[in-house]
């Protein structure tokens, strides 16, 4: 009950991913995966660590921990049970800070700092309650739940009753809930057959691949090249047939009025959604597009920075998926509130997921969505990308096309001590043999 | 024509301006105001340096100086005259690199990190070419300036054709408007008087020094308390008298029906606008306050992050007064693009300034905007704050509450050396006598 937060210390970890051109598409030709890793310590004797990371895709990732490495002193020497009762004061703590506010606010690098450690915290707090971590949030009362979001800039479309209402129907049925998710998993979709830089020969054999290991959702990349894209969808229709999903994902690459024609015709392939038409800050412009492609629908999330954006393109009804990054709002705090804001408005949550571990946290996003907040699995899907899994110590598991639960203690984010030490950039092995 | 950048230095420059409690406002109550400071270095024999700057308010500046150092690959060894030739090339490179594009993408530090360096060229430029930045601006053909913005996600709003046909009128009376700055200024508005944490006495007797220097504007802080901004808006109408317009600024206080009701309350003080009700990331709810409180009007700008979000401002009717920032969006460049959408829509730009050298940026914005993009300064000002110009080798000079035009060369952002070494954080004097 004294034990005090001891050290963070934080992890440039990078992955030359660019050299087999895993991860390209329209807007990122060349990604070498990397995490802002965070190890939060402290002097309990049970010895757990939190841990946690932002997601960047190389250069600057120096910058995104050196703004975790920022965070330290609002927990050294804190009472751990203090921060981990009250996560949602520790949270307003945090991004509310007056001066480094000024750095978003609620945006960008700070933001993405801030949920690498508030991550880490809940890491911690489930692995010191030895639970995963769905099933640590899924057993919280809605009152308890409802005191982990800030409700600031979001009573225009939810207020903390509303959401009290949203979760109270959550404690019927909870354990059948639980049960299934055990015994069967949470639906996936593929995204590995579908990116930019792969051929047409790999292209085809990845959407088989797919197929075969029961996936019933794939997505490609497009945006780059409209022939390139008919040519690339005809292959996929080809291999799947009509009754597989078929997402198309143009990484922001479009205006507004590009969007609409492109996708206009993209239609005859019947795209099951499409992703991030636009610049992620534009919900005005997600609405239009949304108005100008109907009947096919619009996802995105992956880069939206907030709550706040998120609540607007619910407002506008500019997009029918919320696909939620673990990593780049505020933790899992805001990701509650983003559940909220979606089952509120009626609309499945989709969680991006891929990049360094991304899949890892997701899961636990969707697993408590289903369990307490929307309680459905209509629509829903988790993105599921086959690399970087062997660097964590509990990567995700897929068994026919479907996530299993994840069942160690924790939020799944801890990295391999060998991997963080033989990835670390510039002198780990991996890239002092190179560079 | 063969000389090279050898050097980019960054300093973290921080003023300890919370001791007394300036520019204390409802969201920001201690900040220390602070520079990301960046000097850029030729082989060049006149010797010229590029210097700019972000600007924050303190804990987190090492962050933000960390970014900007994340830039120097991009220069390190170019051709100068490569760079400064095509500004709106280099722009690009920086604001597109796909690596560091995923840490905004543009916003938040790595975009104020490219807005410090873009700033600082533009400096260099204006050194080399021995005018004020504002005039090398004015004096560009309409082409040139187009080729300097971005127009990617503003075309459903604004096309490059567009963006030609409202500069083209700019070269009729273009001598006359430069003769009337360089002969009268440009107006500007008080901001000092109405910090939150002054007292009412120090409030009273800062109106009235406002009104006798000139001022015919200027604006209060309000949010924190309802009942205290009452009385200290009936303190500053006793002072200014009907005729002097005050503005009220919340900082991003109030959620939506917030806004509207305490706005309502405040409306028999007749504000001249209300400045930042609520989150920068709403675009919906700025719309739904400015329908709320009509026909009070909104401003707001300082902490939008970009170009983008500006544009759905202006589409939605959300504001009437674009308050654009410096050193927020990717400098000048964008700020060129943000002076286009608002003169397109038909609204008023007034820069945000005041915190370290934004009133020395900002004036060049403005006086660029009369003489060739607005060409108006109706319901036009600059705002004002009167403190750490004394940093700054070419302070801003203000006469009659008006900005006079700066005639020096550069863009008026190079802060005196002692001042960067006697402020530099944590070691410099000022900070190690007392931390």
């Amino acid at each position: 009950m004294t034990a005090r937060f001891v050290s963070l210390d934080t992890y440039d970890v990078r992955f030359p991913t660019s050299r087999e051109l895993d991860g390209s598409d329209a807007m990122n030709p060349d990604p070498d995966y990397s995490a802002a890793y965070v190890v939060l310590r402290t002097d309990e004797v049970d010895g757990h660590e939190g841990h946690g990371f932002a997601f960047t895709i190389g250069r600057g990732n120096e910058v995104q921990t050196a703004a975790i490495a920022a965070l330290r002193p609002y927990l050294a020497g804190r009472l751990v049970k203090n921060v981990l009762d009250d996560l949602g004061a520790f949270w307003r703590e945090l991004v509310h800070d007056s001066q480094l506010r000024w750095l978003g606010p609620e945006k960008g690098v700070m933001h993405m700092a801030i949920s690498a450690v508030v991550n880490a915290l809940w890491d911690l707090k489930a692995k010191q309650a030895g639970l995963p971590l769905w099933q640590l949030l899924a057993s919280m009362p809605p009152e308890e739940l409802v005191s982990l979001v800030d409700f600031r800039y979001l009573t225009d479309a939810l207020t903390p009753a509303e959401a009290l209402e949203l979760l109270q129907p959550g404690s019927v049925g909870r354990e059948e809930r639980v049960a299934e998710l055990l015994a069967h998993g949470y639906p996936g979709y593929a995204t590995s057959p579908g990116w930019l830089g792969y051929d047409d020969a790999k292209l085809r054999r990845l959407c088989q691949e797919a197929l075969d290991a029961g996936f019933t959702q794939i997505k490609l990349k497009v945006g780059a090249d409209l022939a390139d894209d008919i040519r690339r969808l005809r292959i996929a229709r080809e291999v799947c047939g009509p009754d597989i999903r078929i997402a198309v994902d143009a990484n922001q690459r479009w205006d507004v009025g590009q969007a609409i024609s492109w996708v206009g015709a993209l239609a005859e392939f019947n795209p099951w959604w499409v992703e991030e038409p636009t610049s992620p800050d534009d919900v005005v412009g997600h609405a239009a597009i949304a108005r100008g492609i109907a009947p096919v629908p619009v996802a995105t999330g992956e880069h939206v920075q907030n709550r706040v954006v998120f609540k607007q393109l619910l407002q506008l009804g500019a997009v029918s998926y919320v696909q939620l990054d673990a990593a780049r709002v505020a933790g899992v705090n805001e990701n509650i509130a983003i559940l909220l804001l979606a089952a509120k408005f009626g609309v499945p949550v989709c969680p991006h997921a891929g990049g360094v571990g991304l899949c890892e946290l997701v899961q636990h996003l969707s697993l408590f969505d289903y369990v307490a907040v929307s309680r459905s699995m209509d629509n829903r899907v988790i993105e599921y990308v086959d690399h970087l899994h062997e660097h964590f110590l509990d990567p995700v598991q897929i068994r026919a096309g479907r996530y299993l639960a994840p069942q160690a203690p924790g939020f799944s984010s801890t990295m391999r001590p060998e991997s963080r030490a033989r990835f670390a950039f510039p002198d780990g092995p991996a890239w002092s043999r190179t560079v």
